[in-house]
């Protein structure tokens, strides 16, 4: 590990009705229907601007319950141990995660989304857009997901990757 | 802004071609054929199994030439000022960059990519797999950018982002 370390503070806040890793959605597929906040904390609301036209956007954020890493785990959609960065799992050296949901408002500093799928009072480390030009590969191939074992339908999360 | 702060932990570095802002290119679209390759640092190469299988892969990174954050900024896609979280620019309160990268292969710590956007030198922060199931929506809305007068081709950096 290098000795260089970066500094990060939270910009706002989520707010959703997920209060526990169980039973929390595991990616925005998975939480279709469901609406929360995203609060702006004030001196970053001026960067919102021209936001709004955006069907989607990026939420950037700091796994806070997350539990120490392991360089294997069990991802939710198999039934085998997987090398840690060949999944989307939470408890990560730098446990940062971003989510593309959906854009339904903003009023202010608050921001209101669908699909979501974090934890209530999730710090969020930074909000872009989604661009489909340069985000959106939906042939792109998902290597151990092509044959995984557990991938039908809405997933929702259990204490795994919790501390 | 909270008085919370969370610390990054570099992973591995990124080698590319690209030795200062000027001339980068603009994301991952803007650099065909050109590859470069991420080194992981030894204690986290046993996470990278099972990564091979994918088609591309997220990049997370730290902007570490950006210069300080400002809440509108001239996008290069367009010729007007845009608040900041509508644009991924690098200069952000995070400086935060993300990019779906091709994967082109992996040996031992060494990873080679293509479509390469990120300077010689960036630290890694985080790697994930690229999965269209959650991260491709082609047809997402643009917002500005559906009207935007900058938007045809490759498109390369100059200084306006770097300190």
């Amino acid at each position: 590990m290098s000795d260089e370390a970066f500094s990060l503070r939270p910009i706002g806040r989520v707010h959703s009705p997920w209060t526990q890793g169980t039973g929390t959605p595991v990616q925005p597929p998975s939480a279709l229907g469901i609406t929360g906040t995203v609060d702006i904390f004030p001196e970053f609301i001026p960067g919102l601007a021209d936001l709004a036209g955006f069907e989607r956007i990026w939420l950037l954020f700091w796994c806070h319950r997350a539990k120490a890493a392991a360089m294997r785990v069990l991802p939710y959609r198999d039934t085998q141990m997987r090398g840690l960065f060949a999944t989307r799992a939470p408890a990560r050296p730098n446990p940062i995660g971003m989510s593309a949901v959906r854009l339904l408002g903003i009023d202010g500093g608050i921001i209101t989304v669908g699909e979501l799928d974090l934890l209530d009072g999730t710090p969020l480390i930074d909000v872009k857009p989604y661009v489909a030009d340069y985000d959106a590969y939906p042939q792109a191939r998902r290597g151990w997901l092509e044959d995984a074992t557990v991938t039908d339908g809405p997933m929702r999360a259990d204490h795994r990757f919790e501390r």
